[in-house]
This record gives C-alpha cells, sequence and structure tokens, in this order.
C-alpha cells in the first residue's frame, strides 16, 4: 500500500476519530508496510485494554467478588482481543471467565490463544446464563470484545444477538473494547437506539474510531502505543499524549 | 512435554536461579504446551526490557544526548531481543540507533523486526567505530543484546568477539538484557575474567540465569511478566512479587 492510497490522504487539519475506513487502512498499513503480526498487534492492544481496565477499577479497591470479571468475545478478530485481554487480567490476578460462543478455531492464531488461555486455567463458560441476575450476581464487572468496527451484527446474527441482549441488561459495570458492540462505527447510531448497549467504560484501540464521539459513559481510554508517527501524519491522526511508559491515556 | 520431565521435575525447595537446561525447558514449555509464538514472546520480554531501561534512566532526567541509545543486536533470537527491546524505547522517546552485524533474516520473525524499526527510522549502523570515545561522544547508553544463555561466544566467533571487545571499552553505562554476553549462563565465569563485560544494569528476562548471582552492577530487573503459575511451580521457581501492572520488578 503506498503513501498515495486515497485513505492515507493528507488531510489539512488534525482529526481525533478514525472512520471504518481509515481504521482498515491503518491496521493493513501496519501488517503489511510495517509487517506487524497479528500476534503482536494483539498483544499490544489487549495488554493495554487489560491496563485500561485496572486503571478504572484497581486490584486493591476490589473485593474478592469484584475482582470476577466475565470476558464475552465475538467472533474473527473480536475473539483475539478479547482472550488476550483476559489472560492478562488474569496475570494482574483479576479472576477472567471467558464466554467464546463462536470460535474461529480454524485459525492458528485464535488456537492458540484459546489454548494459552485454558492452560492457564481460566474458565470458559459454556453458555451464558439466561437469567441476568445470575452474572450480576457472580462477576465484578463485564467485558464486551462481542463485535468490533468491522463487523455487523446481521452478518453474525444468532448467538451474538443473544449475547448482546443479556449484556445490555446487566447491571454490573461494562467495559466496552474498541467500540461498544453492535454500534454501528461511523455514526454510532445504536447510541441513540434504546436497545443498544450502554458501557460505562470505552477502550479506543489505537485510536478513537467515530462512534466513540457519542459516547457518553464514565470513562473513555485510548489504549496501544504503537502507531508509528509517520503513519499517524498519513491519517492526519491527532492522538492524545502518552506519558513515561504508559500504554492507555484516559480522556 | 510432559510434567515429568528431566528438567522440570519438582524440587523441595523453591530456587531464585534457572540453570540453561531449565531456562530452555521454561521457553519450550511456552512454545509448545501453552502455543505462545516467538513474536508474542519476544514482545512481552522486550517491552518489559525496555521499561526496565526507562526505570534507570528515565527520559525526564536525561539531557537530548543521554536519550541516544546504541542498541547492539546479536545473531538468532538475541537479534530478536535487541530489535524489539530499541523499538519499544523509540516509542517512549529515547533516540536508539541499532547495530546488527549478523542478521537472521533467513527466518519471517528477524525479517518482520527488522522491517518494523528500518520504518519507523531508527537508524541501523553499518559498522561500529573501532574508536571507543567515538561512542562514548555521541550515545548517551548501550544495550548488550548480543548473546543469550543459549549461544557460546566460539560457535559465532568473528563480529561478536570484535564488538563485545569494544563494549568492554566503553565509558557510558551498559545494561545487558538476559545476561551479560561472553558470561557462562551458568558459572558465569566471564565475570571472574577480567576480560569479561561488567554491565551497570542487568535485565533478567522471565527469570534470572544462574550466573545472575555474581552480577555485581548496579541495578539487576526481572522483565516479562508471563510465567505461568503452573510452569513456576513445575520448576519450583521463586518469581520477584509484581506489583500492580508493572512488567518489571527491580531485585
Amino acid at each position: 500500500m503506498s503513501a498515495a492510497g486515497p485513505d492515507l490522504a493528507e488531510a489539512p487539519e488534525e482529526r481525533r476519530f478514525l472512520s471504518i475506513a481509515e481504521a482498515a487502512a491503518l491496521e493493513r498499513e501496519l501488517l503489511e508496510d510495517y509487517r506487524f503480526g497479528r500476534q503482536q498487534l494483539a498483544e499490544l492492544c489487549d495488554h493495554a485494554s487489560a491496563v485500561a481496565v485496572t486503571k478504572v477499577f484497581p486490584l486493591a479497591a476490589l473485593s474478592r467478588k469484584q475482582r470476577t470479571v466475565l470476558v464475552v468475545c465475538g467472533p474473527e478478530q473480536n475473539g483475539a482481543v478479547g482472550l488476550v485481554c483476559a489472560r492478562h487480567l488474569q496475570v494482574f490476578e483479576y479472576e477472567p471467565t471467558i464466554f467464546y460462543p463462536m470460535r474461529s478455531l480454524d485459525t492458528a492464531l485464535h488456537r492458540d490463544l484459546t489454548t494459552q488461555c485454558e492452560k492457564m486455567d481460566i474458565p470458559f463458560l459454556s453458555y451464558l446464563p439466561m437469567e441476568v441476575q445470575l452474572i450480576n450476581d457472580v462477576y465484578g464487572l463485564a467485558v464486551d470484545a462481542v463485535l468490533g468496527p468491522g463487523t455487523e451484527l446481521g452478518e453474525v446474527g444468532g448467538p451474538c444477538t443473544r449475547v448482546l441482549a443479556t449484556l445490555k441488561l446487566l447491571s454490573i459495570p461494562l467495559v466496552s473494547l474498541d467500540i461498544p458492540s453492535g454500534w454501528d462505527a461511523e455514526t454510532g447510531s445504536d447510541a441513540e437506539d434504546e436497545d443498544g448497549l450502554r458501557p460505562d467504560v470505552l477502550v479506543s484501540v489505537a485510536a478513537s474510531k467515530r462512534c466513540a464521539g457519542r459516547f457518553s459513559g464514565r470513562h473513555h481510554f485510548v489504549a496501544g502505543r504503537f502507531v508509528p508517527d509517520d503513519v499517524r501524519r498519513k491519517l492526519a491522526l491527532r492522538l492524545p499524549g502518552y506519558t513515561r511508559t504508559d500504554c492507555v491515556v484516559a480522556l
């Protein structure tokens, strides 16, 4: 991909939000030009996402029960996001449990990330209780890694629709990774919809997607400090300033 | 590999140091049983190594010149260690320069990690000045990622011997990653040798290797918080306690 590609044309003003096409161009540039691997990017993004969770819910302030985290993983790339985040939360001494109803075990990446979690004794739920109160009683918070900017609910349907219906009803805090699942990444249109998810925390990965402008929850982070300066300039992207060795910024 | 393997037999007391065989068994277990990828492990270890560097030499306390870091990469796995550490140092706003005389471009891992550094405008030196004072004048510190626990100087020879001869003579601070290059990982025997490297900082990756017991420099860190509890127990390994989301512990 060249710098002259339509998605990476120079823009006169710096922007805070990425469109779906720009987010895809950013990913392509990292994978194809910079030769980052998907393993590497998952590790960088989701370590940072787990750190963001700890900023809002620091371990020392939590009871034993509050340390239990239900991580809900969607299909494809979103599964990877959730699996790696769960592993880092376990390393940070939280107690994650994973629900991963649409496993993408056809790729080595997903198979390996799943094995890592299983071998580290992170429990996988075989089904999500229909009774929302059971989830509220058992878990301190929930992490939504169901759908990302490139995936529409209509495409995946079935299990994801049921999962989102359950997540909407939870009274425990909800953290969405990258975008709130089910939201239109451009317009955030589900944000207006009574039925949309309303996460308390949004962790934008690498850079905020446009829909983040309509996020009205308590905490918004950008996580994943690895966008090369050259790519940031091509996208005319304004990133928040990270301090010291932090991989996360609160907006 | 099974838990009954000779290297992972239960030991009555917990140990702080790993032998070469135990370090190799740890790596094998992570790669084969846990299905970690080399990309992932490099990212986890060397992000942590770069963070350790920033603990001793915090950016805010450094002059512009002191922020320049010469990262010397050896062959094979050690090259990966240095390349990823250099990239993270650049992200943390240091100014790394890489010397990588024995490039392992036959593997996708090394090729990709090299591309990432090149595309991020990290300079690569085509030769190391013979005149040590030139290096002392230009760089604030040097990072030694030349030889790891499994590699003997005799096997690689040539460029590495010359590089180590130069590193020994530097007056700027020297940080060794995993073990001081040229030391016997078991006995640290070069530590007794007048000719051995004497780093100011040692960053043990994942766990200290035996030779670290003879390290007498100012700062010793363990970096890379990812050894699963199950593996730690099998190796009867006592790891230092990490706090919050830290990936590095000062000993």
